[in-house]
């Protein structure tokens, strides 16, 4: 992992981010990556990252999510339920296109084997394809994979080419994993936004960092446009469905800051998160509930953060993958940061 | 007005009504009609029907709402900033629909001479056409008629072919205003479902009376399908709003139980609220809700109450309407409850 | 498989069905199931229906089809390229709940041997749960089943407790798959509806055949609410996306004729497409289409025809499905089909 | 009007607009404005902008368009039924937020003068909040009003603080209307993509210009955001309406280059339609269509076109808008443009 923007004092947006600048800066989410590269039998780069939205079973204590698509050639799964309840019930697992089936078993696999009676499971799998650097026909990740991604949860994580960024690629440079986080504050009220991005999309020309088009400036030349982008918000401000799907629409913003203009072929997926407020599974009266109503000042505040943490977030994926080489000799390049710097001030 | 479905006996589904059997059984909804018929210097079969969700300021004590289009050739106004917020700040009125621009202007005018500071305002105007009895083209409402809705507001009301309903036909009859409740109870907690109809739609043949293809049996012929539903459901239980567009989905359920098609040009639109939480405009902190979570039993009596009060409603519309003469000397009799009746055993 | 509504004289509707009453008279789609019962070494009863909407390659040649989503309790997988494409680009296979990873893995299988170059690839995979009869936690379906599957393609088929169909319940009473279609014909023009349906949802007290509540007259009491339906619509008409949106919402009108009222835990998904005209994947030009506008009155036949070709497919599947024993001791009877014929007249 | 972004030699984007740079580039498009500035009984500072998509009568001859929300605290009217047909039947009304009523009204005037048969019409009016600059209150605009607006239609207007624009503000600067267009040509085929806006949002530190954060550089304050922006985007291409929502969803990411987040109180309404189809009301017959498929490369490039003919746009309609004083003592300033060129390269 390379530096990461703010190691170079670049600073996006207004709002103060949190400790770490990750989407682990809201208490309790935790984020597990696991990394595939090898050459044989086939050339894999690839992995997984999975997201736990809080401490406690996710599956009994659901919290309420929405998602947003911006543009949806993709094949995540898991998105029409949350869109009926308003209810996350599952871990959120981001991987690589034509694995998302095995994947989904695998994730069922481990939530029934801790689940006696469970007959039915909303499993939450969102993709970015990496079949520029990954043979990703192979299908290389299943069961044994989510295991170890499991077993690397904490709240704290590598970005870059790790995890589901392995094989990503943005703008035509290495990509990976992002994060950041921004802490909003106000009449008392202090709350985090964090949010992870795993950019995979986008031409050089149309790369934007700070407003200079770093793309056109740059030498190379544009490919087909191609590939996606996973945006996943996360809160603990205590908000109802539709003001996540509010944060969500956020998400846009951000994006098209870095002068994405989520092509034809792209699945621009958002899934937004609150894990302020827990809905049990099997309720057993009326729930009583804080939220912070849609006209309170701090509200706009999120929405806000939203967009800053996702400039930043996506901006660090291309800033911290290296160099890699993969499928079918494909080579892509790390971000020049070095010469990129000169034309940010 | 004649007599209504359960005068004759008849009851739909499985919940009890309410005292009343109309959307004012929902404690602090109030209705008010206003009737226009008079034949110079054109024809006038028109009316509009006024709703007050609670006995508060609603564009300073907002509620939650959702809206939901089963079929959209319609004109309503007022949808898109309640989908957004998921928040209803105006009194929800029904007229015809070339009609709509007088009165949501007449809405503003009455909001804004209460309102000093008052320069956004998302007026709710849901419409049907009853351009088959009225000269519709001559938009007889407009400020005086709406304040006189407001003067007639009450928790109780006339069904029939009186105000939004006044010019209003469905399956070939006359139909009008029609409204039904229910009151679901379970482990100590009680909630009422109200539903308030106006149905203008559907060809003669689809008509269907407690499963009875009545359409069929009766003497007539179909006339080319035209016109549109509104479905307006109200609760006092506490629900928020992606709660509340499932309950609006279930009166796609009910509306179908009458025979309904959802025609090519109807516009079928519904609104639900629960009137049980107040948001103010002007929050100055978070706010403490009690709702019901999906999975609590009661919520799914909730869903099922919608089903059955939507049905009642519809037929009760055709119920209670009396025949009519109108514009262009088209005439639209009453629904021949006394032959029907052979017909339900 | 036994006998169908049809054999007892009992008509939904008033289109004529095509000449098999199946979703397969619309010509070019083929429907092949895979059945799964055994007892050992656990209890299976659970199984696939694989459809294929015309003969070409379906990856190579799009069609238009759209989705829509009645209630979203579902793990129903595809949905998001389709809603946003208009495109279909899959097969589509419909099992059980927690067997979708596996079958949605085991569709890549198939589709990229078939396509050297194919990185990314939009499996639609829909679902109900078995897990009543099944022991559907084993997830007894992969790539070998699949193939079966594909090997019964075929544009007859049978109905009942076969394929997908093999371990549903709807209304108390042992379901399976059901199919029925509607010729249209106006103008000159003359076009083919076809219905696929997997009911397995709904409590005994809400079964209601030709608007008689059997469901009330039959012995038995009611189990809580559980399961889904599965609605594929077909046709040959041109017509472009969002026609086939207002397509599927009749999909709800239909069901809720049968009792429905799609409840909580219901994952009621409606997928509708049209093969009268292909789009390839790698086109070289604008593209010349015919499509039947919306205000042609042959438009309305077809959404009609939706509505009761949809009726009679649930029935269907009611009336063709046998008694089941299955995991847990569970046994769902078949419908008292004789039983029922005297209250249907 | 002052001198636009170009006559500065600034350019946005990769595309060549067309001759006049305005929405009316699109072949068939016309534009109307009218003004309306007076002192006397209020300060009214405010106007109507219209558009007719062709030189046929619309309400006759539809075509095919979309809209889409970006964020829904906004009156406009009109989009239920172009959501549910695809299609447009009304000319385009952009005016202020309480006015919508009274120019709904003025249209369908209008237009039911002009077809003497029509009992139903679906007006689409757009609206931004003039209130800041506008004694909104009064609603000064009707019949006489939109006929002056009628009579201005032509295919070249002038931009910034006229027509519907008269009273706008935008991260406060004065705004008004802005418009641009693009070209897109390959293998033979040239369309052109069209924007008009009417930016009334944002805060001053929000405000960017080519990537420039101007706004934290000048001078002043921040007020409380407030206000909307209505987006028009017109093209000749032959699309159907799913594709002119993906061209509708672009328009948010020319948007949020300009800086803008979409606040909580922002009506962000984005209207697009194709000219190059008519669909006729009464059709006879299928209709034969040529379209651009999503995967012909010439579709990419129209999305892309909508990005920055929007950006563009946005920022002319600062670039061409003057000082100006109004309701309430308020003053806005123009953009600082000769002040802001420094920071421009």
């Amino acid at each position: 992992m390379r530096k990461r923007l703010r190691d170079f004092g670049i600073k996006i947006g207004n709002f103060p981010s949190g400790s770490k600048n990750l989407i682990t800066d809201v208490n309790g989410v935790k984020v597990g990556n696991f990394t595939l590269i090898k050459d044989e039998p086939s050339i894999a780069r690839t992995g997984l990252t999975l997201l736990t939205p809080h401490e406690k079973d996710i599956y009994d204590e659901n919290i309420f999510a929405s998602t947003f698509v911006i543009n949806g050639f993709g094949k995540s799964i898991g998105t029409i339920q949350i869109e009926e309840t308003g209810l996350l019930e599952s871990p959120i697992v981001i991987t690589t296109t034509l694995n998302v089936g095995k994947i989904a078993d695998a994730l069922i696999s481990n939530i029934i084997s801790e689940h006696n009676d469970l007959i039915t499971f909303n499993p939450v799998i969102l993709e970015c394809n990496d079949g520029k650097l990954n043979d990703s026909r192979r299908r290389w990740l299943s069961e044994k994979e989510l295991e170890n991604a499991l077993k690397n949860l904490s709240d704290t994580f590598e970005l870059g080419a790790v995890g589901a960024g392995t094989g990503m690629v943005a703008f035509g440079f290495k990509s990976g994993i992002g994060s950041s986080s921004r802490i909003v504050e106000r009449d008392g009220q202090k709350y985090t936004v964090g949010v992870l991005t795993v950019p995979n999309f986008g031409r050089r020309s149309d790369l934007m960092i700070k407003g200079v088009e770093v793309g056109k400036i740059l030498e190379g030349k544009d490919e087909k446009p191609f590939g996606s982008i996973i945006i996943v918000v996360a809160t603990d401000a205590p908000l109802i469905p539709k003001q996540l799907k509010r944060l969500c629409i956020r998400a846009t913003h951000g994006l098209a800051r870095t002068g994405a203009k989520s092509t034809n072929h792209s699945g621009d997926v958002v899934l937004a998160f609150s894990n302020a407020i827990k809905i049990p599974r099997k309720p057993s009266s009326t729930i009583e509930i804080k939220y912070i109503p849609d006209n309170l000042p701090i509200f706009q505040d999120l929405m806000d953060a939203v967009v800053e943490a996702t400039e930043e977030s996506i901006l660090d994926a291309l800033f911290t993958a290296e160099d890699m080489k993969g499928f079918n000799g494909n080579e892509y390049k790390a971000l020049p940061v070095e010469e990129i710097l000169n034309f940010l001030v």
